[in-house]
């Protein structure tokens, strides 16, 4: 059985994540989306409510599991018998520091191989923080993150500007 | 009446910004440089300070007023009428930003484009972090803000360095 | 009245290239599109028949108009009064290109500067060689060129067939 | 069964071309290798000879075959009921490139997906041309192309060499 | 005597690093490596231990030294009286903040000029950052930096993992 | 004695060229400019000429020489005892690709380096083939190539025009 691990922050789950899983799963015969237990960055969402809006957007797809990690990502690949890791590439400036961090995977543990997908034209201006900044301003969040966790990504700005007063 | 808006931090204004307002002001009657008010970027000069720099530098140029937001760049937009947004571009990691932030601004505002100049050669490598850095050491600042400022950006090297002590 | 001109080979006209037409055209009071004449890219229409298409393309649009040129672009923008240059910009390599060259137009002749558009998403992989590879093999131009040019792209394919047995 | 379509010119393969041969063919059931017959890069070896070329490199390696194809990638990958465009990605004016041809043929035929792999390290200055030029002058071609047809590539050098005379 | 300067911070030195040293210093009479007091990078080791590692790293190469600064570089460049600056070149957006700074410290001081070497292949992806990543998380150095500093980060780690507690 | 080497096709040598002949001429004792001979590449002057045209930009640079050659770079590099190749970077794709050439050489000779100069702000939109099309419609290349080659590009252009005819 194939087994791919599709790494990431998902501070939330955007509508080119989801892109991304769908083409993803259909190459693998189990894609394991791995959340980042990233400290450093300062997410809005706790690593818990990253997997369950995970989990709300996969729940119909076939093969798609959501699991969270620490520490390097090859290891993590390793623990869970993944034989590729899976990312998308948007951008000149993603492609530079997804090809170098391929290149230190490769290294730490040559059994596991790096594939990419180029994400769809009509998500290419879509990120987590894009969509963080348009939701803190009350904009329309409908073309950047998947209707399942709309009212939880509106949820989560009322509850962080009551935070700030 | 063609308005533009030309949005940025300006901590502080530079002559590449500079150079841009001249040039922009001559493609719209009426050029908004609309100052954010983004707190997260730790800037050097408050909203007030950098819209008063601001004020120097422009306050021989027709068609030319300086503003403040908050927000979104295109809900600012709309309020003030513009039809155009103006950006500069200096290098491919700018193109790549700038590229991604007008994809998203059309979606969220289909009656506001996005125009970009490309910064003179003489300015290529002018930006107001540079411009801080070398001020912060004492060093040479003439080819790199408007002579009306100058005084104002050694006097804030002064008075942070007071803070620090 | 602002006069603009968006020179460019154009051959054929692109779904693409009208809209950045459409868009510079509400910019300007007058958008004068330019089909250079340039022997050395072995065209597939001749100047006549790509400002032929391009009229197709624009008829109904107000204040466009089409012409051809050779020789330097600010020459030919000098002779029709034009005070700004637009450009499309796609791509990072395009990007670069259209740096160097709108620097030496500068040069050249400082009282017209040049403005960028960028392509919108649903055109982002769009280009005149492209749609002539796609339509030579047979393939669906529908997402490339103007409907009213698709006859003419496929009649030529058809005739150029033709001229290689 | 899963089958993965490498489609590519291969003037000569190259080491990096193997590389991407053996990883991607672990990551399908199998893989057709397509050498695209393009008159217009005037090719130092026939459509024929490249298969043969590629047929040597790959006759130890489980599920990998050699084809040819003239027209579009989508079609010759319909035919063989591929899944998957598999493409090697070196650097980033390749990327953009490469994005570009994904899009297109994406839109062409939505049931074909584009996967990247990135080439190793040690294979990022490889190409066919470099390997070319390399021959051409009788420098060492070893780290450029495979064992097995380096013979292939001298000869076919002093064959253009007498050719020229 | 040709002496040059290679500014950085090396936080800590990585292989990378040393390739270009061992390069740089067959150019110059005398190789000058200037550990950068940035307070605002947060780094892993002070300035004395970051010159500690250089020193063990180029304790056998002929006309070495190392030193420390803060300060503009080309106010550190002329008190040595370098007059050229070393930089290595990794990737694309390394360039364009490279060249951004080249081009501030010609206009800074135009009798000291910058040069570049490009990272061998094989430390294409090596960064001090990269580094303190894999040894944080136990993964494996020896590819990253030298030997003879190996245990130094091993430690460093041990050690801030025992401060977070 | 430091022997560079800066090679490249020079058709005709612009101000950019000489930027970096006098800065790389600095750096080493002995600098000798390399003129291509590569017929591929339909230049405008002949490799005479060229050699002549640089000859008379650099008579008065002390330790500059002109030579020509063709075959790889490496071999006239090692022929002439150069220790270095210097190259000038300009932008993005420029430096790609000069990357890609300085790891095939140095895997062909590792006994010569590769250092790179970054072209002054100024000269940043000059080059070989812009300064023959400015030439070739009559325009300004004052800004373009030395002066002392001036009237030899008008006059090959007057040439080359008359024998179109």
């Amino acid at each position: 059985m194939k087994i791919g691990l599709y790494p990431g922050t998902f501070d939330p789950v955007t509508l080119g994540h989801r892109d991304i899983i769908i083409r993803a799963s259909s190459l693998v015969d189990k894609l394991v989306i791995g959340v980042l237990n990233n400290s450093a960055k300062n997410p809005w969402f706790s690593v818990e409510e990253r997997m369950e809006l995970l989990r709300k957007v996969t729940k119909d797809m076939q093969g798609v599991v959501v699991d969270s990690f620490d520490g390097l990502t090859v290891d993590f690949g390793n623990k869970i018998g993944a034989s590729v890791i899976v990312r998308g590439l948007r951008a000149v400036t993603d492609f530079e520091y997804e090809l170098q961090i391929a290149q230190i995977n490769h290294r730490l543990s040559p059994n596991i191989d790096t594939v990419f997908f180029t994400t769809s034209v009509e998500y290419s201006y879509v990120s987590s923080s894009i969509a963080k900044e348009v939701a803190k301003y009350g904009g329309d969040i409908s073309g950047l993150v998947p209707e399942e966790i709309r009212d939880d990504l509106r949820a989560k700005c009322r509850q962080l500007a009551k935070g700030v007063q």
